[in-house]
């Protein structure tokens, strides 16, 4: 889906990245510059692989910025803004969504094998989640 | 290659890293903290893909720092120090191998659909790479 545009979005803040990619005689190459193309410093990296017919995601970060990449296979993500839902097919490792704090996200429909590329703009914090959507949609009000 | 420890290593500064990884029913979980698994602060990232029956790398860098993860399938990446050479087998996304400056490197035997994911110290320089084996290893008495 990376011929969808950012005219296209309507979820609060989400933007889709096109990450520059060269194909040559030994195969395809992309590439994101941390404060070009990616618009925080990276501060932690998760990896999701071996998902299937299984939901993941399922909260929102309350300060988190990330950016999401399907780095292998396909898969659905679901992004929430407590007004508008838009759904994207991830299936192209030049193809990276831009997720802003505050937005209800959900993973599903990974094709066989899909592996999920997450780039983080802090370090791990178990406070900064918001699992249940009644609350995230109060405090979007 | 998970179980390859680092006393098993040879090749100067060179590190195994295993990632935390997490299984549960809804798949697996691999995650790098920067500043903790990873050295480095990453300044930028790159996804090889699409790679068959071909080498990539077959250079060195005067000063960048890299973390070299297979997040699918597998791939033989050979390092070379300009006095000791070693292979690694990089078949698993909780495993990641640090590659300091002045480490000649090569990636070949990629399976089918193999995605190789680098994270970088720096922002692309084509003039960090060598890209001749003469100079590099000259350079390294």
């Amino acid at each position: 889906m990376g011929c969808l545009k950012q005219q296209d979005i309507y979820v609060r803040g989400v933007r889709v990245l096109d990450l520059p990619h060269f194909e040559d005689y030994r195969g395809s190459l992309s590439v994101g510059e941390i404060g070009a193309q990616i618009p925080f410093p990276v501060k932690r990296f998760f990896l999701t692989y071996g998902v299937s017919n299984q939901v993941r995601g399922e909260h929102a970060h309350r300060t988190l910025e990330q950016v999401l990449i399907c780095v292998y296979g396909s898969l659905k993500l679901t992004l929430d803004d407590g007004f508008r839902r838009q759904e994207f097919l991830l299936d192209d490792p030049s193809f990276a969504v831009y997720v802003p704090p505050m937005i209800w996200g959900i993973q599903q429909q990974h094709s066989a094998h899909a592996v999920l590329l997450v780039l983080a703009s802090e370090h791990y914090d178990p406070t900064d989640y918001i699992r249940d959507y009644g609350e995230f949609s109060s405090l979007c009000k």
